[in-house]
């Protein structure tokens, strides 16, 4: 990459291991730093000699605007420094990045992204249950509940169905999800502050989605809807998933 | 952990740099791996003195029956192994990570998840194409083209969609998403062995995608179809997706 440029990395969930060995080697040849504030203070260390600079956070709050982020990388990159951006979850997924790019591209700054472990992974890591399953979840489809213009919209577009940024809005997203088709009864997991100590996991239906909004209050969650909100159980000992597995180990 | 337990960890798509710094740690730990073979070969240096069982690739054909894994998993752990599973991409994606728990839940192993970077996710950061766009793709969805029985369905779910596995069927594909209602004019992105030295990356619309077959031959590949294989463009240098930058600093 050339002198000064911009290197777009995913920090991943929150915890700062959750990051790439690739988004922290480079974060360690940064020089200057613009970081989401949903990014573990413990990336710090990958970077000690960089100025470290809190753009604010993803989501909800934007405490620093969009222009003035790509302001600062614009003007950086241009002052020869190697520029860490910093993003919550994977830049590609609801990370704005589009918008980064298109400032850099304006006048001819070099980048690079490195990818990231968003939200939704993170959590189905945490609680041990997978998006796709074999013959019952072929598909996945990730979202933000809410559009542009502050309204909230919920499809039935797959199997396991996620809605990222919908925390404070489970009471409509409730309704939205009965109204698009699916069942009262399909279970839905909401997961917030996944992988850190604090982590919340509540089960509900999407019927009974509304009760879940008092645990979540505040807090950055993900709702999983349909089959990836099931916990993965055994249900028969000798016949698992339509297979037969080799008892021969087992007491 | 208990002593004989395993730890599932998403290896990433395949350079050993893609996984994460949790991943890494915790395969440092594990005295048996059990491996993928789209695995980098470098990821062994994380786990010098573990004995290590490669257990055959994900995707177009399984070099050892997942039963067989299953099993290897159970016996292993249950002699006190710390069993690692390694896993190429994100076990939660498309992982068959459901059958494994399952084997180890029918009789009463410990295990932890620890998510990786999907395919669809090196392949956005590879060719800096966002998978979500703000304005124009507010939803992504990920699915299996083919079925369990061997048969080809797509489906017109989200503003982005890809498709894992489908390498082989890219003339089919083209022809279902026809069906599923995408116009023959949209953009289609195939990339074959993401972010590895000889990733191969073309760019087609849904009715031209039958050309792509040539190039990405029998090499594991994902095809973004819609808003998210679009290249980033920055339109009009003063006004960039629909705010305006302060242009003090441009030449």
């Amino acid at each position: 990459m050339p002198a000064g440029h911009v290197i777009f990395i995913g920090a991943g969930p929150g915890a700062a291991d959750l990051i790439t060995r690739r988004g922290w080697a480079a974060l360690g040849r940064a020089t200057v730093v613009l970081a989401d504030a949903l990014a573990d203070p413990a990336l710090r260390e990958a970077a000690p000699a960089a100025r470290w600079i809190d753009v604010g956070k993803r989501g909800f709050a934007h405490t620093t605007a969009q222009a003035q982020i790509n302001q600062w990388l614009v003007e950086h990159a241009q002052a020869g420094a190697c520029v860490a951006r910093l993003k919550g979850g994977d830049p590609s997924i609801f990370g704005r990045l589009e918008e980064e790019i298109e400032a850099l591209q304006a006048v001819g700054i070099a980048y690079e992204v490195i990818p990231g472990v968003s939200a939704a992974q993170a959590a189905a890591a945490a609680i041990a249950r997978p998006l796709t399953r074999r013959g019952l979840g072929r598909s996945v489809a990730f979202s933000t509940a809410m559009t542009e213009q502050r309204e909230l919209r919920a499809a039935r577009r797959a199997d396991t169905e996620i809605f990222y940024m919908a925390g404070q809005q489970l009471g409509p997203l409730s309704q939205q999800l009965l109204h698009a088709g699916w069942p009262g009864e399909t279970p839905v997991c909401v997961v917030s502050r996944a992988g850190w100590p604090d982590q919340v996991v509540s089960d509900h239906t999407v019927a009974t989605l509304p009760e879940a909004s008092a645990a979540h209050a505040g807090r950055p969650a993900v709702v999983l809807v349909g089959t990836g909100a099931r916990p993965v159980r055994a249900e028969v000992p000798t016949a698992i998933a339509g297979h037969h597995i080799d008892t021969g180990t087992r007491p």
